[in-house]
């Protein structure tokens, strides 16, 4: 019996993956437009790491993460995202002490969370994300979000929607955490369990439950807004400013909080807003994480990023009707008819190749005929036509695909006049 | 305390991560130019796949593989080679009907195994590969062969030794393993407990055993070459000959059997001779795989491939002292003073990146000096001086930082009069 690809994993294969490519290559571009780097880090981390870097009264550390001991007995885990291993890779590789500052990293990889696999959601789904690490300026949150955005709209992607919100500094998180608990403590019972277990550790994370998001307490909850103190407020102001400076529109929304732990002062989200996209509609998430860096055993470091997933946005793209040319080409195709020619075909690709062309023959011993369909198939703009008779005679033919037009040219010097050919 | 990295594995970290962006885009356009296409399996795979595809009786399968239950119960494992999944993919996704033949795929992406550490092997590390299937034309054992070599000299890399063997057909191969048996059997008791279990199992491994290699009965060993009928004679013979049409040196040596148990037909490894490469020497191994695909659940396909390690392959080119250039560059720096030429300086940051020069400021609020310190390591070709005077006279200072050289350009026009100044 035939062995399938594991549940909620995808196969990404030719005609499709020349999409991916092409993004990729979209994001590795922007990235060096604003001068962010790449870093790689292991598929897999000490699950400790996710523990203290995610977050653990978060549903990915709760429910989601492929954790396992490997055969040395250490318990490892499949990373569910990428901002905890940067910022492990950061401290342990004492990143805060090159000589260039900020340190401006991206990332572009898979991420594994075992969640029920439906449209647009994969366990295994590949993230873009950046990470700016020691720089509190608020001009830097305005970077990171705009280099999100470029990227969508240099995709083409129209229907977009930033939503910022401030989580404010540790004081004005501390003042609005109180305010949380004052509000829900007395009717805590009318919510779910997930929620009364948050009170306690994290009341923030109330606002986010799906299961009580219609309760009334939840839309009378104290806006973390009304309690930012000056410094938080100032801050946010800035990074408004900046946004409307370089003509990124935005809407403020006091109750995003985002699903991870670790955020302070900016947090944001783009969406989508074409029609029919589907249930969940956001593309990007991000934040400032100031203090991560010394939870994971680094110097107090602030830091700000963002993580979008690839899927995501191709679905996005999907939604606008925008399609991403995935055309094969080639520049030509050998046809060869006869055991001399088929033989010397293999000495004139290899030459064709040398030279730079994009260039393939028959490997399954076809016919003239399937050899001439294969070229079109392949998106050739030539072939090159070769029987044991134009191998004597020394004159090779050469069809224009696209043109119909049909030229001699000497094997002699084959290669140098079918450059000229092809300019 | 901080958490660190997984034993075994690395962090890929700027400066360094140029290298494999490097030879992973020319790995990609080498496989444009010989019509390979991009294929993406997942990262994990049910754990039956590599006990069917791979060979349970290999050391990979019994000692080294990342296996382990996913919250669903199933049995997964972490990819520990390509082939198996890429022939998985080509079953399920019905790739044999295909309207081109034959199907020509190449992977890049990381591999897991547990060992011991040591230099230059990794528990994660990465493999270029690629896979033709459904072609029995010699002339494309050639082609695969051709491909990789092509990688490691477009590279640079001049100290290279091709190792060829045929393994034969079936037929071929079951004479050959008789013929082993008979030659072994004796005096199995002298080999060591893997040895004797591989004698019923797979004799054609003992000749592959580190321990027993210098003992007498290996030298005499019957060679697979005496074995072969006349189909796989005269199919390596054309493999050789296509070879040797298109410049490729090989040396045949018949104790090539390579580490899975699928191959058949011909096999081969290139190994680096620069001195000082280490212990291991091999770079890339490959081979055909005839029988595969149909062991998948898919019909009978002839298959072959090669894969190749990153990371022996950034050793190599250490080895023989080949440096590729990481060097950092940018186009502009923006040096900023005063309240707000700091704040204008993100507006004509943005305008600079959207006309696509690479370029940077300062988010550190750090003086005029160090300003022009963090530009020099950013490898920035100029400086943008931006002040609050400058803003209010509208002319703003160049400095080409390579020559020198200062102008003055109008603000109105900047970007326009910035980039002829580019050209």
């Amino acid at each position: 019996m035939a062995i399938q690809i594991p549940r909620g994993t995808q196969d990404i294969l030719p005609g499709v993956v020349e999409k991916w490519q092409f993004i990729e290559e979209k994001a590795r571009e922007i990235c060096v437009k604003y001068q962010y780097n790449e870093i790689r880090t292991p598929i897999f981390e000490n699950t400790e790491l996710f523990l203290r870097g995610v977050g653990d009264t978060t549903d990915i550390v709760q429910k989601e993460m492929y954790s396992f001991d490997d055969r040395g007995g250490r318990n490892i885990t499949l990373r569910p995202e990428g901002t905890a291993s940067v910022v492990r890779s950061f401290a342990e590789n004492k990143m805060f002490g090159n000589a260039t500052q900020p340190v401006k990293l991206y990332y572009l990889g898979p991420m594994f969370r075992y969640e029920r696999p439906q449209a647009g959601r994969y366990r295994q789904f590949v993230q873009f994300g950046v990470e700016a690490l020691g720089s509190m300026d608020p001009a830097i949150d305005a970077e990171v979000i705009s280099l999100a955005m470029e990227l969508y709209k240099s995709l083409g992607l129209k229907k977009l929607r930033l939503v910022l919100n401030s989580l404010g500094d540790n004081e004005s998180r501390i003042a609005h955490r109180k305010a949380l608990i004052n509000h829900f403590q007395p009717r805590i019972g009318e919510f779910c369990s997930d929620c009364q277990k948050r009170l306690e550790k994290n009341p923030l994370r109330i606002l986010d439950c799906k299961k009580d998001r219609d309760h009334e307490l939840m839309k009378s909850a104290p806006s973390i807004l009304e309690y930012l103190n000056e410094d938080s407020k100032q801050y946010f102001e800035k990074v408004k400013q900046y946004l409307s400076a370089i003509g990124i529109d935005y809407i403020v929304d006091p109750t995003l909080v985002r699903g991870l732990d670790y955020y302070n002062h900016t947090a944001f989200e783009i969406m989508s807003e074409a029609e029919g996209f589907g249930a969940i509609t956001t593309l990007c998430g991000g934040g400032r994480y100031n203090g991560l860096v010394q939870e994971m055993g680094g110097p107090d470091t602030p830091g700000i990023g963002f993580a979008l997933s690839m899927e995501r946005l191709l679905s996005a793209l999907e939604a606008e009707g925008i399609n991403i040319e995935a055309e094969h080409t080639a520049d030509c195709y050998i046809i060869s008819l006869g055991e001399k020619a088929k033989d010397y075909s293999v000495t004139l690709l290899q030459k064709l190749r040398q030279a730079g062309f994009s260039s393939d023959r028959d490997y399954l011993d076809r016919k003239l005929k399937a050899q001439f369909k294969a070229a079109e198939r392949l998106g050739a703009k030539f072939a090159i036509i070769l029987g044991d008779d134009e191998l004597e005679t020394g004159k090779i033919a050469v069809k224009n695909l696209v043109s119909g037009e049909q030229i001699e040219i000497s094997l002699e010097n084959f290669i140098n006049d079918f450059s000229k050919l092809c300019r």
